[in-house]
């Protein structure tokens, strides 16, 4: 969609972004950036505290929401990352909290949020599932926030194109891991206000591909069954805010293959020192697969790290 | 030794280092910094281009040589990662590299030095050894530099200290993980003209401790058998030109463990998301295991990546 017809949401305004960054914790740092000297820019979330770009919403939510929350605290339905960072955050702040997570879960993920202290409770394996299972939490009284519908969610997620901007850097072209499409729809709207010709593309597994299908065909869509090793790209349907903000502000979508992921895992172990799950890899796996043109100033989200010793010790032998 | 009785080498005036510095390709960059927000600070020369720190010199050096070399090029000794950073150079600026290695060396090293256009030289498995196999080279007409004992080496390491005081942070505390001792050594002199009360703390592994039984004797001291899977710190001597320069300017000589070595490097990549070589994660390793008092403001270099990811699988598995 052209510059002008975009509609900038109400809660997407500079000002808003720059004070919901400015309440973070310390702890949640700017990316470190990896320079294009001879390459693209890598946004590296994935060395963030929690190892995902999770803790900004979950900061932000707490940061809105901490102050009144009862005694079943605060609760988020995630793939994995979310849960981390939402237990990470409940210590942080001393709320208790509660994640929803798929039975298909990576159990190292689950571990990583019972070690900090968080509750699990588990749900079948889909994303309407996974929203039915927290609306039951609501109703024991645990304050809850789905972010498939929640526009402070997308504001906590924007806060990291907001570091990329106030970076100064030249930026040409984004790439996002896209799984119900939050992250990326609210990097396209943080970014392209300060930089509207900016291209910013999204990324999905070819067999977890819903926001892909739902650009083809103009409404949401959903994947019958997901098959793919990125366990935090596993929505079944992009969310219905991500897919309403996407559709105006994001500029492409692509597919990438299993094996260009696990080339990417490999190449940013080997050459690049970085530790970072398929999710977390698959733009840069569409980029270095030539899924997406080679453009000066291009910078790629890798949005996660958390990946098992032991799993990706079995990927690298 | 006192701040007072210290005394600035020749080489290494601010200015003089701020030059080199700005000398540097685009592609040495400064190190990204994981900031102290619960723990101590990471500087990640694991990140850097080639996979360590050594570019720095590397490249400093060519750009004071490499107008003057004949067809038989440039030549260095080292155990891996210089030769790695050698090998990149060389094919950045045109000119052809020779590296004289170990047998033990290892053979992804070896390799990666090879795909970059590099020449290998293999000597016996000691220091002197490595020296007087530079020195036949010199005789081939070799432009060689020996790293022991030539202050220009230092002036290049040094531009990693130079960073990390040009980066603004405090700076109480530094940990360098040490081998021949020239990053060490270089680092101290670097902090310690804008910080003069930073403690500078040299970490070798227990098996291999030239430098930490130097300081204990007060003079240049060998290890008859080095033993560590740190291939990155097999120097049996420390060079003279760090020694002279630690003995004044490095506060604490600090041994470490493998199994504590073992323990950082696994720690890095599950917590930190970061692959750091076994002599790259020491520093880190003596500080997490208390052998290195906790202060404020400490920063640890993790000196270098290149680890082949099936040996890195190993450790992981």
């Amino acid at each position: 969609m052209s510059e002008s017809t975009r509609t900038l949401p109400a809660w997407a305004g500079r000002p808003y972004l720059e004070k919901a960054r400015a309440e973070l914790p310390a702890q949640v740092v700017p990316p470190l950036l990896r320079q294009p000297a001879d390459g693209p820019g890598l946004l590296c979330e994935n060395l963030q505290v929690t190892g995902s770009y999770k803790v900004r919403a979950v900061c932000h939510l707490l940061n809105l929401y901490r102050r009144r929350l009862d005694a079943g605290g605060f609760g988020l339905a995630s793939s994995g990352n979310f849960a981390v960072a939402l237990a990470w955050a409940g210590q942080h702040y001393g709320v208790p909290v509660t994640a929803v997570m798929m039975r298909r879960s990576d159990p190292w993920k689950v571990h990583k949020v019972q070690q900090f202290g968080g509750r699990v409770v588990f749900c079948p394996d889909s994303t309407e599932e996974r929203t039915a299972t927290l609306l039951e939490l609501e109703k024991e009284g645990v304050f809850v926030v789905d972010h498939l519908r929640e526009p402070e969610v997308l504001v906590g997620h924007a806060t990291l194109g907001l570091d990329l901007v106030q970076s100064g850097v030249p930026i040409q072209q984004v790439v996002v891991p896209a799984s119900t499409g939050g992250l990326l729809a609210a990097t396209a709207v943080a970014v392209k206000q300060a930089h509207p010709m900016a291209r910013i593309i999204g990324v999905q597994p070819s067999g977890a591909d819903a926001m892909v299908r739902s650009f083809e065909s103009g409404q949401i869509s959903r994947v019958a069954q997901v098959v793919t090793e990125c366990d935090a790209l596993t929505a079944n349907r992009p969310g219905d805010l991500p897919w309403e903000v996407a559709r105006e502000w994001v500029d492409e979508m692509v597919r990438v293959d299993e094996d260009d992921i696990r080339r990417a895992v490999r190449w940013l172990v080997e050459d690049a020192k970085l530790v970072v799950e398929p999710g977390g890899a698959a733009g840069l796996a569409a980029y270095q697969s030539g899924r997406i043109a080679h453009r000066e100033a291009t910078w790629i989200v890798l949005s996660g790290g958390n990946f098992a010793p032991t799993r990706l010790a079995q990927w690298l032998g």
